[in-house]
């Protein structure tokens, strides 16, 4: 009988405590020093050929017949209220069944702080209305027939100008998320200051980054009187069937999402989006499929993005390089909705061991365009002002950057105090200068040349503990293969692989004879949302517990066929063995004609006196050509403790695309928007998302130690930690090439050019 | 843990040892006279609306991108060597992707005693050639064009014939299934005949009944590189996954196989079909899905019929009416394929206390039409003649037909002496009786008018135990509602609901609360076929400890929140209620965000001490219009018992549908076949299944009583038990009506005008 246990669950900074139903583990972690047969090699992923082949089927290629499409009419303006909707013409179209609009909506209310229909609308791009009809082209005819009125308001698209007080309103409750800046204290700031022999002090700003998945927002519904089936493009199936459910009233048993594939998504596919939820009502209204895929406009400008930030930073240290004091404010742009606040101010309360500290946030909505997750929300943002400014500090006091980062190393927490589960922060700042040979590059004379290189480097933190509830189950095959069977999401990650992995290691099978049952609520037991670097840890634990359970089994039934003592009894390859005797477990199970085993396992809690944070730091070498102001990033070594590596090929796949992901974000990606609102390139021909042109060579160095303290695997998080650092170790780089600071995320070319005419180098 | 048990598994007479692996129980049976709440309601279909609306979607229904469709060529001759065949022009018809035959098949092996395409082919429609197109009409035409040169073999197409020495081989074995007849014997036959007052003998036959499904047999598949999904009108979904799985030499856990609804089935959907399996290979070798269904004329020729039988019967009694001795012989004409023999001595063996007795049974294979199992095997077909003879010798006897019954009623198993776990034979005799007023109507004149009436009887005995191994989960959602799992499936019996009343009782929740999904071997865990009428008796017991196991943990969880001890927390409704408090489930849920609760259950052995068997009796009102031949059945009281009757609703259903498909065996249904072993009905027009203008009044009357020591639902089955009595109640009353004793079935107008005639009745 599981056990119910209170555990604190922490996610994207927040803690909550909640109560657990757990089994007693089963297993302890994996020895430091144990040698695993399968966890911990390189692998292909399993669903590797499907996905190259385009034998996989994600939710777009869903086709049902008789199926409804659906299309949303945006709003052109940034701020209006809207008077009449004409839809009388659409409405009378053969083959239109649904119109939409504030108008007629039954209930209108898409949650607590949002219409599906928002009147007035706040954003270029808010949804007026939606049609479903037959075809996708018809349903896109039908909206160019809605006639809508709208009375224009004034409107405000800057943070900072919306967050003084007579600015126009974004949102009945004003413009700051929560109704006042979030601050935080520690030590004595001005006393901090006083101490300080030198001082720096920057203002940086990020701009916008949009997740740009190859696979738009998308849906496909159908209800077939008993079951409504939601495939869904996301992060997190059990989510949307609890708010499908809620929407439509139907209990959960009637209610069955499916994410077989997902084309990318990066934390822009959390929650059911409104197209889910009028796809299903009118699914389940019209006794009729429907499918709703987001044209690439419309997730270009209303799926979310990183929001812009402009950054206030202060800092003070002794000679010795000893950081006395931080300040920090931020001001970030989370447009016409959010939520929550991405944690710009992590990287500074989190990173150093800085005594005193104070941090003001500002998260200001805007009638621009919305905040979604973005890898490592608020991090990537926080940790480019951070890592610059220490990068300018280490100049100022004519101290090695790096040096300087290790003088603040904290070996506890600086908030908490309590001592972290493994800190590798130390060694991934040893491993990466080592790789990218750090004592003879930092030295290096600035070049005077065309193309002009310099090294910079950054460092990381980032949460990646994973948590319950997460639950998982192992069913045996009678031919003895297993399957995995969990309702977590694979986004591309390699979530199946490693958990083929651990299950293979546990089991004592051949991997190639593990399958894996993910990303649909009626198969696998309930697994939480595939995000904040924590599927790895939170699902990985709960398989190897279900994988032991049923190996216990296995073991018990295979000794009654040795003859032996379970005790005794081992399972290697697929073979039970004691001493001086072995049977293949497929034989054992052809004399038990359709015996089913079945291993359960949940995830255990984590310790609660530690903290547990995932560490890093990158190297980065640039090449900037002062004629045509490109710069190009061509190599980069990343090093980061992320606890034992499942699987290093899945890994440094993670950290190739959250170093590119980061470059795009240092050097190209932006939203260009003109003065009443409108998105200028929301597409993927005019924002620009790193191609493989752009890709240097990415050196992944693992510290590859297991977190003995975390969970029984000892691993930590890796989606999210690898971008973090890299646009800091750019633009540190860039520095030391031309001896410019660049303050403002993307560094373009057009920026580098401009600044190297006011600094007269170049042509 | 689970425990290893042996067991004796009993299927079609056979017993078998086989070792389960299974919990220790947490449930006992509910008491006789325990008052259950949802169990033994009559409770509609949780499918019903959806297979009646078309919204259900069956195998046929599945319709993939790129999907290549199958087509079988069919041997238009009994017995013919192919010389050759000339696929020529097929294979270069655009979009034909395969042709498939005997000369170019890699293996050609169906099974161990059955290839593919057979050579010589054995019977008028066997499978030839197999083509697979982009359309199903360009199978069809593809079709058209394979020549193939025969050379035409000696064929024979009775089964008495077959069975003499010097008739044309059937097999490379001989005629005979396991080359000589099976036979048993206890004490003395010749002893018995000379004990006896009275002795009668009969020679009886049975024609051919077709399954006549409305979903014909049909697969579709898809290989997507990683899983073989595999949709599949089927009574065994596991076993599909299991012979696929070996065919391609997959492991299990890359074989899915889903029959979500089955448009019928009747005994004949067992295993894969040659149609499944090359469809499968197919779909496996071209990277394309595969659609594969029957059309009529091949489902009605070649998916397996009740085989005909012809038995000779000879019955020995005191003048009390006791038996002294029973001598029966049987040909069963299995046609050109059969790995087992319907148990058509089973009534006989199992149904009186008879103390001599000898069965001889030949098993004949012909170049004729080949067995499947049919509701009964054998069983209809045995009490057809068993039951006529008895109404023959009572009369013989000048006895109460009913009391020559009840004078050889026997307590214990004739065969091996055990007791049974429940036996309401006699029940059933005296409801039947009362409810139609036996005493009455078998002293009614026969009439002189041009309608006669009469009233006849006759009593049935089956298996109908379920048995291991059969598992089952529930899953409870966190809105409290629940999900069961079983890898079993719904034949359209109603398994669905009975397995959510099980449920919904032992949980504490509503019905209307419960989901269940069934037939996806993907998602539950192991159960066996669908057939046997072991369904209810193998699944439930599993469910119910599902349920039970899911139960305690919720009282556990309720516990700490009503702040008492769990022993006194119950759940009633959905409510968790202690002494002086309650609250509801889905509020408990709410403060325990997405804790999950999974029970599961296996199905324990039977007590080996008993048999287990089911039993009933129908009592049956004809009117013969002497000028017409028309047999109308006008009433038909059925009085079984089954056990614990889970739910009234479904139960009817079964009766019904038994009582309607006897009425077809006795009167309507029956392979015409010409000389040259061709069928001329094969058709759902010239062949006449039953109608509702066919149907008379049924009444069913349970003897609704627990069976407290078969297992913990208190259940044996009811799926086969109706239609065994039913031919031999009619045959019996028409003798009352008419004074015409009719051997052969189907009793057609033909041969009652005929009799009549030589009677000199009637006009």
């Amino acid at each position: 009988m599981p056990k119910l246990v209170k555990t604190k669950v922490e996610n994207e900074g927040r803690v909550t405590e909640e109560f657990t139903w757990v089994e007693t583990p089963k297993t302890t972690v994996w020895d430091v020093e144990e040698e695993l047969r399968v966890v911990g090699k390189p692998i292909a992923r399993v669903d590797g050929v499907e996905r190259a082949t385009g034998a996989a089927k994600y939710t777009t290629d869903i086709q049902l017949p008789r199926m409804v499409h659906g299309k949303f009419l945006r709003s052109p303006h940034p701020h209006a209220r809207i008077v009449s909707i004409d839809a009388s013409e659409a409405e009378q179209m053969p083959g239109v069944r649904a119109v939409l609009h504030a108008f007629n909506l039954a209930s209108n209310r898409f949650s607590s702080t949002r219409d599906f229909f928002q009147n007035p609308v706040r954003f270029v791009g808010d949804e007026v209305a939606a049609v479903f009809a037959d075809s996708d082209n018809l349903a896109r005819a039908a909206l160019k027939t809605i006639r809508v009125e709208y009375e224009l308001l004034p409107y405000v698209l800057d943070a900072e100008s919306a967050a003084q007080e007579n600015a126009p309103q974004v949102t009945p409750n004003g413009n700051l998320l929560d109704g006042k800046p979030s601050t935080y204290t520690r030590g004595d700031i001005e006393k901090g200051f006083a101490q300080a022999d030198v001082i720096v002090e920057g203002v940086f700003t990020t701009n916008a980054q949009i997740h740009s998945s190859l696979e738009t927002h998308a849906c496909a519904v159908d209800w077939d009187g008993k079951m409504l089936t939601v495939w869904e493009s996301t992060q997190d199936v059990e989510g949307i069937k609890d708010r499908v459910a809620r929407h439509l009233k139907l209990d959960k048993t009637r209610v069955r999402v499916i994410a077989s594939y997902i084309g990318g998504a990066f934390g822009a596919k959390f929650g059911a989006g409104k197209y889910t939820l009028l796809a299903a009502q009118t699914a389940y209204q019209l006794k009729r499929p429907v499918r709703f895929v987001l044209d690439r406009r419309g997730e270009q400008i209303a799926a979310g993005q990183r929001s812009p930030t402009k950054q206030y930073l202060k800092l003070g240290a002794k000679k010795d390089g000893t950081l006395t004091a931080l300040e920090m404010t931020h001001y970030t742009n989370v447009g016409a909705y959010a939520t929550w606040s991405p944690f710009v101010e992590g990287p500074a309360r989190e990173l150093y061991a800085c005594p005193n500290l104070q941090t003001t946030g500002y998260t200001v909505f805007t009638h621009s365009f919305p905040f979604a997750a973005f890898r490592a929300p608020g991090f990537v943002e926080g940790t480019f002002a951070l890592e610059s400014m220490m990068d300018e500090l280490a100049h100022k006091l004519q101290m090695d950057p790096l040096e300087l980062r290790m003088k603040n190393y904290s070996s506890v927490h600086p908030e908490s105090g309590k001592p972290f589960t493994s800190n590798g922060l130390l060694d991934a700042f040893q491993e990466g200068a080592r790789a990218i040979d750090w004592e003879t590059k930092k030295r290096r004379k600035q070049e005077d040349g065309i193309v002009r290189r310099g090294v910079g480097m950054a460092s990381q933190i980032w949460y990646g503990a994973g948590a319950p509830p997460a639950y998982a189950m192992i069913r045996v095959n009678h031919d003895a293969s297993a399957t995995v069977l969990t309702a977590s999401q694979d986004l591309g990650t390699g979530t199946k692989t490693i958990l083929c992995q651990i299950a293979a290691e546990e089991l004592g099978l051949p991997f190639e004879r593990i399958g894996v049952e993910i990303a649909d609520t009626q198969m696998g037991p309930f697994a939480g949302a595939s995000g904040g670097s924590m599927t790895a840890a939170s699902v990985g634990p709960a398989v190897r517990e279900a994988a032991a359970d049923a190996r216990e089994q296995l073991r018990h039934i295979a000794a009654t066929f040795l003859k032996k003592r379970v005790k005794d009894v081992r399972i290697e390859n697929g073979i039970a063995k004691a001493r001086g005797v072995e049977k293949p477990l497929a034989e054992i199970f052809r004399e038990l004609d359709n015996l089913q085993v079945v291993g359960h396992g949940s995830r255990y809690p984590n310790p609660s006196a530690y903290e547990i944070r995932t560490f890093g730091a990158q190297f980065v070498e640039v090449a900037v050509d002062v004629e045509t102001g490109e710069i190009r990033v061509e190599r980069v070594v990343a090093s980061h403790d992320s606890g034992r590596i499942l699987n290093p090929l899945t890994v440094s796949s993670q950290v190739e695309g959250g170093v590119l992901q980061g470059i795009g974000f240092a050097l190209l990606e932006g939203r260009v928007v003109d003065a009443s609102g409108v998105a200028l390139n929301a597409n993927l021909e005019a924002y620009h998302v790193p191609t493989i042109a752009d890709a240097p060579k990415i050196e992944t160095h693992m510290i590859d130690r297991a977190d003995v303290l975390a969970n029984n695997l000892g691993v930590k998080g890796v989606g999210e930690p690898p971008i973090i650092p890299t646009a800091a170790a750019i633009a540190n780089a860039i520095y030391d090439a031309i001896g410019v600071r660049f303050y403002d995320a993307p560094i373009t070319r057009d920026k580098v050019l401009d600044a190297l005419e006011r600094m007269e180098i170049g042509a």
